[in-house]
Order: structure tokens, then C-alpha cells, then sequence
């Protein structure tokens, strides 16, 4: 334990198999365009077998989110579950080497390390296929309180909700935070993620274990159950500290009780692949608030670390976001 | 065995492991910049964990060639070996992804699959650091006859003289080609490569066992001992039916006993990564050639491939190929 941390994200770690495809094998494989699809291990030797050539890099939501925030100077943390094969050799390597402290205990055998096919449409869109593999064993032992007290935020997936013991974990990480006056927050993930699980995610928050949520807009409104943006808004400002809700090319919205800013997407010349575009924004934003930036700029800087990412292939930025920022002028 | 074929590629079937690095780091770690240094398990553990976040990418110079053929449309197979691992599985399903035919048995245990360790550098150079791996044991038994017999051309990179046996297999193979009427072409792969092996290399030019070398300016000049192009052009120009000396920026050389053509460089707007960028020339050249396409045009194809190569992450083009050769009028 090398601490104090600015951020100490959880979630599945996975390796993402990244490949292009065309509309059409989304709708032969029957892949829900744009979603993270759970896929067993059968299923992911089928999409394996008919998956162009591919792309490995680490991912993982919340591990993209410690790779941007260390990669913008950030001192950062994750745990995660892989085990001891190649895939989690490849995956500790990555985290270690952009300086994110990775202690988690991986597991001796079987299942193998997590895996996600993306299939990157022509429109740029990522289409997820999720092999949860050792992420499954990842539980409250996982904990490390030092750690989590340690840092001035604790920052999981909402996807930590479909392996069993994940959310057990959140639990006790939640208590050993506050206890410490620490924030935790959470991203919504993925709207059917959200579908899945709303009434925990509304627990978690009106709860107070979770003191800080990120959506997309289509994760807030299916939060609410509403098609209707506003409606969304106005809910989740009632329900959390600080929500951060993006938009795609429309930029995003920050809402607290008292605040709300509007803050413009930054111009890209062409989006490659959306993978990461939410784990990044993530990164962004944490990185400003631990660092002491006002709420529209910590917005700003989530929305310049998305635009990075999705020019490229992959979920975490080829480039170092420090030397982004400084160039930004935010 | 679905032949025939256009190409039949030899090669060091290597996972690439790309990432950034700043020129200091190369001084520092003593890899010679721009080159292919072979390194031993020892030193590729050390380099590993001095490497920054890494993407992972099949690669091998003549694997790279395949692939960008059959990403023309060409019909291509490829000899190379990889062991029963997980990277050697990721090998395997990239070729075939491709459309590449690929059935050389892989080794049952260990060494492991061969990777190469590659550092860009902010000008975009890439110096590879490279342990050999399962590919040591690529060895005449592996050369189907068949596959070459079906082979308009079989193609093959120069550092396959590295490992112990592999340069028994390219004769072996040349024999049957030679014997039912194909050509054999390869390439000059680097210049330290050059250094360690010329009077091998003059000798398959010189015998006949060659017919078509690529090399670029560099290693032409590595091979005649010489620090004057024009000496290197005017002595390959004897030694073979057809040279294609790449220049980079430059642009290409094709040579004949008879014919010289002088072709451009595409214009680039940015060098991103210079891995594959001769492996893609000489894709593109060979589809060419196997299409009945000019000297001239096929030297263009080449150029047009290297184009795309180079303003990526990866050996391989995420484009299809067939798609950029129809929209660029060549």
C-alpha cells in the first residue's frame, strides 16, 4: 500500500477482444447493438470462432477508468479479479504500468481471466459480449480497508452487480469509506444493467452508500423509467450529490441540488470506436474533482478524455492525458 | 488443402505487444532503434516490466504480408509456428479470420508462442524486441507440398534464418515450387538481419532459389556493402527477376534487368506507427503481381497498403484492403 489515493476504482477486470463487423452479424448473432452482452463460456467460443481478426487490450469499465486517471497524474487504485493465466498477466502488466496500484489476489485456476468480444460497427458503435470468467470469485476478502480508507473516492461499476458477491463487496467498501469520510460513487453502466438491477441502484443511492453517480442519458431515463430527459434529471438530482449525465455528441449535464451545468461536447474529426467513451468521461471528471476543479471543469475534462478515446480503437487512450489537459487549456 | 493459391507466406509467427516509448527509454534499456532485436525469455520477462500499457496484435513480417493479401481478396496460405497456448490460439484465429490458409501444427508444450516486444516512438519508428519462442522449431516437415505446388508465389521473410531449421524448410519448399513452375520471393527483413546472413542471402539470389526480393533502401545497401543506392539497385538488378526497394517517404523502387520504375509515396496525414509498414508493401506488391497488374501499378498497391499501415496502431490494417485498393483508382 503505496497511498494516499485520489481514486480507488473496482470492477470486472476483462481483457477485450476488439474486431469490426458489419450491422448485418449483429443481427445474425443476435448481439443487442450498443449494450454489454453476458455470454457463457460456450457462447463466447461460438463468437470467437466467427469473429474477424482481432485487437487484445485491457478493459474492463472501471479499470479504463484507473488507466485515464492515472494517465492524467491521478494516484489511482483498482481491484479486480483475474486469474493466473496469460489474459491476467496481460492485465496486471497494464495496470501497473500506467502506476495504478493492483494488488488484488488473483485466482490459482479455473475459470480463466474475463473476456470481451467488441464488435465495432462502421458508425463507430461498440457492441459488447461479455465472458465474466474469474471475475465471478471477486468478494468482500477482496477488500483491502487500508486501501479503500486511503482514498479520497471509492469508484465501482454498476456492472459488479451481475457476478454473485461483487455487490457484498461494494457494501463493505461503502462502509469502510464513509466511516473514514471518504465518497463513493458508481457508474450506471449499461441501461439494461440498470433494467436488472433498478431497485438496488435506487437503494444505493437514496440510501446515501453512494454518494456520486454517472449515467449516460439513456441509463438515467431507464433508471426512472421515463423517455423523457428532464424527468430524469430532475429525479437523480434528488437522489445523489453530484450526477453526471452524458450525452454523446450533445456534450453533458452536471446536476447537484443547487447546480446545473451544460457543458458542450468537444468537435472530433471522426469516431473510430465508442469503447470506453463512458470510462473515460469517468476518468476525466474524478481526476478534476480530486483535484480541486470546480464541477463545470471537471465536466469539461471528462468530456476532452472521451473525445481521445473514441478517435482511437481500444478503452484506454494511446495518448497521455496529462499533457492533453495541459495542451487543453481547461 | 482449398488451394490454389496466390501466395503462400513462410514466416516467425510472433504476437506483437505494441507500446509507447520515449526515445531515452531505448538508450537506456540498449535496444537498437528501428531494428529487430532478438532477445532471449530472460530478457524479454525484464523488458516486460519496464514496458508501459501494451495493446496486443498478431504480427510476424511474412504473417503481415498474408494477412494484407488476403485483405485484397487474395487467396492466401501461410506456414509458421505457434504453440498450444493462449497467444498461439490468438494467432491462429486471426489468419483464419482473415481467410488465410493456415494448418501448421502447433507445438504440443513448450517454448511458448513466440511475441515481440515493440516500442513506437513519438516519430512513429517501432523497434522490435523479439523472443523467438515455438518458432525455433519450424523445420522441413512442416512444408506441405501441396500448399506450394498451389502457390503462384511462395513468399518468405529473410529472418527466418534466425531459428535453426527454418531455412531447410525454404529450400525444401523452393524445390517444389521451382519444380512445378512457380517463383519464390522474399524479403531482406532488416538490416542487421542482412549483416548476420549475406552471403546466404546472395547465394539464394545468386542460385535461383529467389526470384523477387524486397528489401528497403537500407538493407539493399546492407547487402552490397555499400552507402550508394544506385550501387545496390544496379547490383540487385543482376541478382534477381525483380527487386522493389522501399524508400519510406520516398516512395519505391521497382527493378527489373529491363525496366525501372520510380513510384511515389502516398501522402500520409500523420505517421502513427511504422509497424508492418514494409510487410504491407510487400502484400500489396505480391496481390499485384499474382493479378496480373504492371510492375508499375504493383508498386503503387504496395505503396497504397504501407499508406494505410502507417497511420495506425498494429501490423495489420483495420481498412479492408480490397475496399481501399477500389476507391483509390489504381
Amino acid at each position: 500500500m503505496t497511498g494516499p489515493f485520489d481514486v480507488l476504482a473496482i470492477g470486472n477486470a476483462i481483457v477485450d477482444i476488439i474486431a469490426h463487423a458489419e450491422e448485418d452479424f449483429l443481427v445474425t448473432e443476435k448481439i443487442i447493438k450498443g449494450a454489454m452482452n453476458l455470454i457463457d463460456a460456450d457462447r463466447a467460443e461460438h463468437l470467437y470462432s466467427v469473429m474477424g481478426p482481432a485487437t487484445e487490450q485491457s478493459g474492463g469499465s472501471a479499470g479504463n477508468t484507473a488507466a485515464g486517471i492515472a494517465s492524467f497524474g491521478g494516484r489511482t487504485a483498482y481491484f479486480g479479479k483475474v486469474s493466473r493465466d496469460h489474459l491476467g498477466e496481460i492485465y496486471r502488466h497494464d495496470m501497473r504500468a500506467i502506476g495504478v496500484h493492483f494488488e488484488t489476489e488473483p485466482l490459482a485456476g479455473e475459470p480463466p481471466t474475463a473476456r470481451s468480444m467488441i464488435f465495432v460497427t462502421p458508425d463507430g458503435e461498440r457492441s459488447m459480449n461479455t465472458y465474466l470468467g474469474s471475475c465471478v470469485e471477486l468478494g468482500p476478502e477482496d477488500i483491502d480497508e487500508a486501501v479503500v480508507a486511503a482514498s479520497a473516492i471509492t469508484y465501482f461499476e454498476g456492472y459488479l452487480w451481475d457476478p454473485p458477491r461483487a455487490k457484498e463487496a461494494i457494501r463493505k467498501a461503502a462502509d469502510v469509506a464513509h466511516a473514514h469520510g471518504r465518497r463513493m460513487a458508481m457508474t450506471l453502466s449499461d441501461p439494461f444493467c440498470v433494467d436488472r438491477y433498478r431497485a438496488e441502484f435506487l437503494d444505493l443511492m437514496r440510501s446515501g452508500t453512494v454518494d456520486i453517480v454517472f449515467a449516460n442519458e439513456h441509463e438515467a431515463k431507464a433508471l426512472y423509467q421515463t423517455g423523457v430527459l428532464e424527468e430524469a434529471i430532475n429525479a437523480i438530482r434528488a437522489d445523489c450529490q453530484i450526477a453526471a449525465v452524458t450525452r454523446s455528441e450533445k456534450g453533458s449535464l452536471t446536476v447537484t441540488r443547487e447546480e446545473t451545468h451544460n457543458i458542450d461536447a468537444i468537435a472530433i474529426d471522426k469516431l473510430v470506436d465508442s469503447t470506453g467513451a463512458g470510462d473515460l468521461y469517468a476518468a476525466g471528471f474524478l481526476y478534476g474533482l480530486t483535484h480541486g476543479r470546480p464541477l463545470a471543469e471537471c465536466a469539461r475534462i471528462g468530456g476532452l478524455a472521451a473525445s481521445e478515446v473514441i478517435q482511437q480503437i481500444g478503452p484506454r487512450p494511446h495518448a497521455v492525458l496529462s499533457d492533453v489537459l495541459a495542451q487543453s487549456g481547461i
